[in-house]
């Protein structure tokens, strides 16, 4: 009896409480027994780098991207390991087959590793945690989120670090301007938002977004060949907080968002997109692009 | 026979691998046995504050002092934590018991916690963690440090936050630079070192200390209550790059140097402090705040 009470048990854990793995410490582990040493550069220091993809129907998408932009950050940054792109892609196979999670979130992650100083860099480590992530829709959005912007600049803007001490501060702030997210920009120039990049389209239909002092993320070089090869016409340059007023479209970018419309910035409201409008069209091919 | 040998090397251990414990987790533990979950703001989004006091024949130094700006740290970052200062204060003395260690660090934690959105703050969490720290000399240094200055505002600049990302980045930069530490500087007036603040003295035997962009030492705090004690003219304002210049001492401060004399920032050389200077003055009487 207590034989098929503990049978019973374990289906039931299984279906309900299935044990999510990640990759710690050199190994494949629950993630409930994984952490970060408290004596790690990115517990004492906050000297760490990350990446994000997603994962659909049990595949990551546009993997390569995201590794060759987790390499450059880790370049940068001086953050060495002793994983290959190869070895990741193994990992994170492994990984969504012992999860068996449909739809979900791939974190690469270096935490900057034990320092004996507690100040320098010493053997950094690679950890990788797969979650449970609902797929954006596929149909495109017709709400729009409203942005409040707020001067700051990230540091080390070209690399994607962990470091979102003044995006979290800012919550709070935010959410009282009755915002959903938040616009950098610095000098006057937009630059992204602290999870997205950003697009505005001009009343000529031409898309226009920042060079410069941003993460460049893997949708935004998507859109990118999109306009490319459906000959949208496109700048990549400074845009103003002024010439911001002035656009026909706007929009953010991310790997979780895909395109998310955005219906005002400040006190600027925008006109939501049609089925006419440029970013419903990018929409579409972003949306092929996953198959 | 097995028994004694048992009891060797426990013995051993004890005296060679003297086991260290934290708290984390709210509850006291190994430090081999602690770490920070994955799944934490501080891991995933460099969230979370601390504060470092030194340990001297077992007694924590200042530590009123290390507490009041810890939480102080904790309310501007929104970082609620169940344990009162009391509470605090009774386990650092049970890890200064168990530990027995004679001189040492406490190095106090809040992680942001585990965050369902992986943004929002949830349920932050207190980790305190000692270890061995040599004291600084009795002797007061006639070596002096070079700095090489650096355009920097740290982000919160009031608030004592685990972000040396630029700090630990520049390292090899100060190296290269032939110096010992960095001096942030920001529109042209000087701020604070990444882990000390800064004094100039003038050739009037004038203490200055810069008043804001910085975090207030409690090292800071007890020299210019020294100043006040003793008669030493001080002020606490802005002081320009080319005002430093003009120095007669510059001295850097912090728990774990007590005093440092600067003998040289970018190309400017100083003459080291003897036993007249205002800086060895206010040395000696640091050193008696100890007792």
């Amino acid at each position: 009896m207590n034989h098929w009470i503990f049978l019973f048990g374990q289906l039931l854990k299984y279906f309900l409480l299935n044990t999510i793995y990640c990759y710690a410490n050199n190994e494949i582990v629950p993630i409930d027994n994984a952490g970060v040493p408290v004596s790690d550069l990115l517990v004492q220091r906050g000297y760490g780098i990350f990446d994000f993809l997603r994962v659909a129907h049990h595949q990551p998408l546009f993997i390569d991207d995201h590794l060759d932009r987790f390499f450059n950050s880790a370049a940068i940054m001086r953050l060495s390991i002793k994983e290959s792109k190869e070895d990741i892609k193994n990992i994170v196979a492994t990984l969504i087959e012992k999860n068996k999670l449909e739809f979900a979130g791939i974190r690469l992650l270096i935490a900057g590793g034990d320092a004996p100083d507690g100040y320098t860099i010493a053997q950094p480590h690679l950890i990788i945690i797969e979650q449970t992530l609902a797929p954006p829709s596929h149909q495109f959005s017709t709400k729009g989120i409203h942005l409040a912007s707020y001067e700051y600049q990230r540091q080390l803007a070209e690399v994607k670090t962990t470091d979102y001490l003044m995006a979290i501060w800012l919550q709070p702030w935010m959410k009282n301007k009755g915002a959903d997210d938040i616009l950098y920009y610095q000098d006057g120039s937009i630059t992204e938002c602290p999870r997205s990049n950003i697009f505005m389209v001009t009343h000529q239909n031409k898309l226009i977004t920042p060079a410069v002092n941003m993460l460049k993320g893997v949708t935004r070089k998507n859109i990118l060949q999109v306009a490319a090869n459906q000959g949208i016409e496109f700048e990549i340059r400074d845009i103003t907080l002024s010439e911001l007023k002035t656009a026909k479209e706007v929009f953010i970018s991310s790997s979780t968002k895909r395109i998310l419309p955005v219906s005002q910035i400040d006190d600027q409201i925008y006109t939501l997109s049609n089925s006419n409008s440029i970013s419903y069209i990018i929409f579409t091919y972003l949306l092929a692009l996953e198959k």
